[in-house]
């Protein structure tokens, strides 16, 4: 596996830096995110830079699917390629899914603990970001791997408390139906981080 | 790519047969649908009419997978055809899962901005069923697959502004329950129009 | 197709072993959760050994995907072995995610119909085990399939059935938000029992 990174062909290496600029996009929107939650002033505008980190993801995405067309030897499987380009492309837009919410739904202010659920989720974006730098340093990425799955397990349970509390404390059903739902889509881009982490792990364990 | 599909066997050929009867049973469902809108009449017999177009796709969708196993060489990439066949049975399954809840959730009287949602959904089939249709002729086809991520922009937009006008404007819980996942649902469908696109665009990149 | 088992190198034998244990599971889980419901009492105890087995149903998965990693023939297409794998364990984490609500919701007692419902689910998991271990039989094991599709309409109906009885018959929307919310779950569990069971038909076709 060592030297896994250098055997690759010039125009292969393009594919690592289209992912790392797919990786980098991440974090910034989850941090762009917990940066809304905790200031929580000037909300459309925070929102709108966030759809703005999205529209630059689909772009990104777009290159890499393009890339993925016309190249006949590509670094490793091109299905795992088309896999890792669409899980990163979910986490992006479900940090702007869940962004959107609290304009769409008038949210006037922030539960607590949900800044504890979105620093979990900016975690497991720099972990993966971590691992697709890392990729070329097996032993590397795999830590990532196992930190990002750790941070899954974290922000279900927490999401889980977040929901139970919820129907515990709120008696308004339209509130239950707002939150729960933002909770729910914080939690699925937490998901999908591990989705990414899965397809690094399978693409090396592959080319071991 | 000129001449992409006349350099097919016979054989080949049945596939995109299966291809067209499955898009053109696509547009005949979402217009049923907004038909089911605009009169809001004879609810429960207009729904079982969806229900068995619904069906008929079933039966295409499974022609094409029997077909697919049975057959060596086929025309493009195995598992496009299974995504192709796939994402658009998903469409006529939401089509009818929409359908199906105005008899189940007992709704009177149509939300106002159903119907456009609905025209948007019905336009992306056609687009769909273009594609398709103008697989053969690549750039054709590919404007089609520009129209149909617009129409999927604008039916999120739309989708998006319902949902605000819903918590807006009902105060009963029971109702927003029932209408955002009615409006979800419509919009899911134009989403997965969407996937159908993204899979004959990639097959056309491919075989460029 | 017969002797399709016998084929197999001593090693391929051994995803069926581990498929076995995937489907054991399954039917261990889909068991424990009907018990859970029909006695409804130790109620969280009850949940923490249905979690249990989605642990154990981890570990399996974690095994055949490290296995198919490292395993240069495998006794059918890659893919599948993963498609297989993934919607099996799709199985068992989502009836540990129904179990799991009736203490995050506080749930109190069971409706009428949701034990109907859970032994659809548990009729599925049986014929979903049957079906791999008669995987080398495949006119038995296509048998299992034709019953998993008819358990999966009827789980349709039961769960539509439920649900506008819970519109009809419940005013207060919290508890309309929650219970949705289990029926749901508990049918997209049976859902992809046909998932699982698409991949075995496919899976048996293309080996004929």
């Amino acid at each position: 596996m060592l030297g896994f990174l250098q055997r690759l062909m010039p125009q292969d290496g393009d594919f690592f830096v289209l992912f790392q600029k797919q990786s980098e996009n991440i974090v910034a929107g989850a941090r762009a995110f917990t940066d809304l939650l905790e200031h929580y002033t000037a909300v459309p505008e925070q929102v709108q830079c966030i759809k703005a980190l999205e529209h630059n993801g689909d772009e990104i995405t777009h290159q890499i699917f393009r890339k993925l067309n016309q190249t006949f030897i590509t670094p490793f499987d091109r299905e795992d390629i088309h896999e890792l380009c669409g899980t990163m492309d979910d986490v992006i837009d479900l940090i702007d899914a869940a962004a959107s919410r609290f304009v769409l739904y008038r949210v006037a202010r922030i539960r607590p603990g949900t800044i504890e659920l979105s620093k979990v989720l900016a975690a497991a974006t720099v972990e993966v970001n971590s691992a697709i730098h890392s990729m070329e340093s097996p032993d590397q990425a795999l830590q990532r791997v196992i930190e990002i799955n750790r941070l899954e397990n974290e922000s279900d349970r927490i999401c889980r408390t977040l929901i139970a509390q919820l129907f515990d404390e709120d008696t308004d059903p339209v509130q239950i139906i707002k939150w729960k739902e933002i909770f729910e889509v914080m939690e699925t881009a937490v998901d999908k981080c591990e989705d990414v982490s899965n397809v690094i792990e399978s693409v090396i364990l592959k080319n071991a």
